[in-house]
């Protein structure tokens, strides 16, 4: 059900690319309890200057070029206990497995009704009973 | 009011683009009863392996590279039976039209609120009475 | 906390990209009163035809290619009152920083929570207290 955007530099290599969907969908998977295979994402790519961020930082975290923006709309519902583990865990692999800054994660959460996703084949599959 | 975002691999022809934004307007008009001529898109494609699916399948559904996401935001207030027949009408005329596997239609709606939209000039035209 | 979307045409210059992203951080600053230095954005650009509008416009309203859709990611809470300074401010300083036609402003906001937001480091960091 979530529906990921991860937006990043055109330099990103597709190997990277792949890489941060595979970690976004490990975390929602082990820490938000969301369905096995439940992994649908949009990778977009910019030209330099298209990812914007302040060059002074904010709140004192200083951002690059690299920076990943990661927007994810899902199920209202998880706590907020979930929610830090969940930003923990995706910052956290991310340095580990790509190099990336964790100053660079960018996370946001947009929460939706169950009603409000089809899967295909033109079905509503979380359908009230 | 609708801002739909349509998102499809690179090799999608600009017909096909085309007929995709005509179908999402069609359903909103006739199901979702979106007034006329409320018809804001923005279609983005992607590099192969940037729109991503689960290999496995997920709710007994497989996907192909072809996937297509349509995501809306619209008003809030839809019914869950008008959200089920925008979805099948969607699906079935896209298949119809341009040949697509139903099963590769993905769709996801986010609800927001009237005072929420600016369609141009500056203006809030739905703004409370 | 704003992630503000800006979708453009291919055509529309880095220069007047860079103008957008500043004009609605400006917005967001002096109207919304979003915290100094949170400027997040991510700009897109897109081949002719793939920003999609009515071409027989939409209340009263005429669009050009030129059209510039504006999606904002915000926390919820501001007043109509501080929505419409912002779509007004928003669409006179583009116009008059870039030359686009005001009526080619189109803005949409998207309400969520303030733990639905992590500014990197894999932190919450507008936690509940």
């Amino acid at each position: 059900m979530p529906l990921a955007r991860i937006d990043v530099d055109a330099s990103t290599s597709q190997e990277v690319r792949r890489k941060l969907s595979d970690i976004v969908y490990d975390a929602m998977a082990t820490i938000a309890k969301v369905p096995v295979h439940d992994k649908f994402m949009i990778v977009s790519t910019h030209a330099p200057g298209d990812l914007v961020y302040p060059k002074e930082g904010y709140l004192g975290i200083e951002y690059t070029p690299g920076i990943v923006f990661i927007q994810i709309t899902w199920n209202a519902g998880r706590t907020t206990d979930v929610k830090k583990a969940f930003y923990r865990k995706i910052a956290d692999d991310i340095h580990e497995k790509t190099g990336i800054r964790k100053q660079d994660v960018f996370i946001n959460l947009v929460d939706v009704s169950p009603e409000n996703w089809s899967f295909g084949n033109g079905e509503m599959q979380y359908a009230p009973k």
